[in-house]
């Protein structure tokens, strides 16, 4: 009984002194409590608050990207050198869940003139497990460095085969339905679209149907390996068929006066009435080193009667990217993408370079004189290296070289080269 | 002296343990403390954080409503049935305390065009209790279902008979002052607004005058009895008293290909020198099921040696409403409105009907070909399902049947229907 | 030992009342902690979070400002009286800190036009101490007044000495980068900023330099002395050299109707070509009162061979200012500005009386009818008062007299008052 006493005299002095702690730092500093489930909460220069039953969360981040380009030739309508500082991006991204299975990501890109357009306000229930479905507005899926985040592709900016229809993979201020699964090694998605405006003369509008399918075999942090098909089609019956190409640099049409987006299949009104588009993706991952590759097939069929032949859309591209850190790129299976490079040193940052090869061709693309019809074709190489300084600023720097075929600017430039620099904070 | 010892120790050991579990948990996870008054947060899919002095406080959320709307003949320009998936509301609500009197709500609706409309910006001093004075921009308080929020009211749109007048109940882009109080079973507000551009050969703004008062002797949720007359009138010497009508569905006007929205009385500038209205509205709830009616006219004076004779505009409805699953609609008298349906059931949620009865007159709309004065009319019937899934998510469908006297369609239909849906994510 | 016994069940008893408070008030409310370092939170009607090492915070605050102009005179068209009530701002305001060192600031001003202009979006890193690089959107350095958040300025607008140019300290919805520090007691600031859309014919941007270095011996709220000189060039080569002020009235041109932004040079194309501005700042605070002065010079140099002679743009101004309720105005070195008033008591708040004169002369302004250059001038002086309800509200009135030579508007008045009041919440 004395040892006891005496134990309890020495936990009752320890329990006294903390209290005494605790009561003063209260004292001094208020409490925060919730009156639901037990919170989380963190910020990494955004803000985070989760249930730790993750029955409800929210969190409000951004991400914003400063962009300069330098860039001549063919990029510009005189050949002459022209530049451009401008955000490429300025986005405020909310989103949470509520009840376990709701969740909501409502995002909205603040544009320099003043818009605010919304990068996705969508709604998706997770409870059919292992199935989401997801209404609103989102991207439909469609290629792996479409899926994979701007804030976390190698280079500055995507591939120019995406540049081969903006309707494959881009909401264009529509609204959609997707269904979505992973499971084992796969991952699929299929997926409805309406953009805006796109309607027939009842006001009926007209639908984009996207499918997605990935298999990887292996599918974790520099440990990848990918495969993923792709299939697009619209049901328009009205479009142009035009093909442009920014040529892996946006500054081309931030600036009015010189930018040259370059056409390679010329707007036709009225004389294609089927449009369909499919894809391949690969990519692998071995530790610091990673390399992928997409192609990309659009199909556009001129009308019966139409002088037109139809055009046929090809593009292809292969990157290979290497942290000299030593870091690997993340990936994640659901969504069938890569995801951020996290550097080890916070204060160092990571290390990588990256090299691309792209390649769009437009076959039968246009008339010419003779009444013959040719092909137009680009070629791009980028060059890149990119800064981590930590997991929220990331510092880029890309060289471009482009050569085209059967197109040209004013001055009858057929190649150009870009500088492009971004400063980006993920917050 | 023996006991208290074993006493001791009993609750020792406990503090001990106790304080060991604290500590250990402390060790894992960083504290969360604020520097002034004690504070509750909590996140609903939003976030708030609340001194629990209620001194100060802060809470984000917002709304996104995603509908799709199928309709045809009066709804549609040539009578054959459109379509048209948009987001009627997407909203991002800002509100907080200051030093316990000072409120501010700042509430910003970004449309689908790039615009980002404010549906609230307003400052509210409660000192005066029990009396409110807002500044700010904020809607004018006329009619039950207006006041009710967009989030809560029991169809996918409020009641045509506000179409009456747009004015009577809308911010139109102005600012206002506003006084509103609460006593015993009694609300009322009186406030004024300027309409953005609505001003004098001078620059001088036009005001809006409105009041509103209510007594409900029974408020509270499933035990409601409710009666409120208002009043509004502006002192603008130039509009020209169009009187058109979306009867119930928004795509009329989102499709900008094929969808109609009736004009009811034509516009005539320069006609008219005189703009009131007045309202009566009723509501009674017994548990699950709810009722109410609201009857509008509003008064437009031809000027003297005008051609056009006054316009009478005369709009009433009914609406029955019962929850399938039992719970109640939330009541406020405090703004003098219906509130929420919140789910006994999480999982499940709760389902609602709904049926209204919607009517609108324009006596002496416009003249004929023979020279006489006709009236125009426009008959809805709403009938609805909502589905509150939880506390934050609501699903609604609505079948809409309508028909029109002495206006139509380019096809000459005077008769249409309509299906309308939403997903609303309330966070 | 029997009186440690004692001590132990003494402070056992309180350790296990204490404990039993603790533990009952978490059975009730839940827990809150973090998974990274210690976390203060803290509202005042906005949000922050910060982690108690300083390695991490976010903040979200904004300013509400709803002001109401009546004017007359040359203030307006035809000289009678108009006004106007609008929002001057409505920001929301994020920013916040990753590893220690990296900072954002992402300012969003929603306008009422359904516009959101950046009133700031901007990336630092503060890594160099004490040196901080920003780059992005942010509004070049130039004057005391302009350094001076819009928050906590004395009067309701700027003086009119900044409306010699607009690019001399406004962003033009352009881009930047800028280097600043603190040491001692001197702040220094350089930097450049590409207007938007301000390019030459080959789509490079011309760029804007500012330099400002303030000294300033005493440097705390109340005890300030404070001396600053600026310069600022910018190389384009096509500007219209138009000089128009609003003689701090903002209603002027909101109010497009009536409201008169008179025109103290006219815009003449293709006549200029070099274009810089130097200014003079000096401030004096002891205890309530402050008194500050600025001196502006602009420089417009006519093209060689233009009929146009230089036009030499002159503005100074005096400001008293002086707090009734003994609270002096707040002062931060780092930035060279004059920060809020903190009133002492929050109820009744703080009450600030001001004075200021502007003064704004353009030397051979525009030609005569006789071919001879002359001179325009504005003079305004500003009564007003301030209330600080509290740390977050605000209410200013100001009364303005202005007198303009050489300058008149369409009913030829050269004179003309205005009131104007304004209810700022800072959130």
């Amino acid at each position: 009984m004395k040892r006891l006493h005496i134990h309890s005299a020495t936990y009752t002095t320890f329990a006294a002194s903390t209290l005494a702690l605790i009561i003063s730092s209260h004292a001094m500093a208020g409490t925060v409590t919730t009156d639901g489930p037990d919170i989380t909460i963190k910020t990494k220069g955004g803000f985070e608050a989760a249930a730790v039953d993750q029955s409800f969360s929210f969190k409000l981040g951004g991400r914003i990207q400063a962009d300069f380009d330098q860039f001549d030739g063919v990029y510009t309508k005189n050949g002459k050198s022209a530049n451009e500082a401008y955000f490429r991006r300025a986005i405020l991204e909310l989103s949470g869940t509520a009840y376990h299975d709701w969740k909501y990501a409502f995002n909205l890109d603040f544009a320099e003139d003043g818009s605010s357009k919304w990068d996705e306000a969508s709604i998706t229930y997770t409870g059919f497990k292992p199935v989401k479905v997801k209404v609103g507005r989102f991207d439909p899926d469609f290629g792996l460095e479409k899926a994979t985040s701007s804030k976390w592709i190698s280079t500055i900016e995507r591939s120019i085969i995406y540049d081969a229809g903006e309707w494959v993979n881009d909401k264009q201020d529509g609204m959609g339905v997707q269904v979505s699964g992973t499971s084992g090694m796969f991952y699929g998605s299929a997926g409805i679209n309406r953009a805006k405006n796109n309607e027939d003369d009842n006001g009926s509008n007209n639908n984009t149907y996207n499918m997605r399918a990935v298999v990887a075999p292996m599918a974790e942090a520099g440990n990848v390996l990918h495969f993923g098909v792709n299939y697009a089609k619209r049901s328009t019956e009205d479009f142009d068929g035009r093909i442009r190409s920014r040529m892996g640099v946006r500054g081309t049409t931030e600036d009015s006066k010189n930018g040259n987006r370059p056409t390679f299949a010329s707007s036709q009104a009225g004389q294609f009435d089927s449009d369909s588009a499919w894809g391949l993706e690969a990519a692998y991952a071995l530790g610091p080193f990673s390399a992928q590759s997409e192609y990309l097939r659009r199909d556009i069929s001129a009308k019966s009667g139409s002088a037109l032949k139809d055009r046929q859309v090809d593009g292809y591209n292969l990157q290979l990217a290497y942290t000299l850190t030593g870091e690997s790129r993340g990936y994640k299976l659901d969504g069938g993408k890569f995801d951020s490079i996290k550097p080890s040193n916070k204060q160092t940052g990571a290390w990588e370079l990256v090299y691309r090869y792209d390649h769009l061709t437009v076959a039968d693309a246009d008339m010419d004189i003779t009444g013959s019809f040719y092909d137009t074709k680009a070629k791009v190489h980028t060059m890149g290296v990119n800064w981590y300084a930590n997991d929220a600023v990331k510092v880029s720097a890309n060289y471009l070289k482009a050569k085209t075929d059967q197109v040209a600017n004013a001055a009858n430039d057929d190649s150009g080269d870009a500088i492009s620099l971004r400063v980006q904070y993920a917050f």
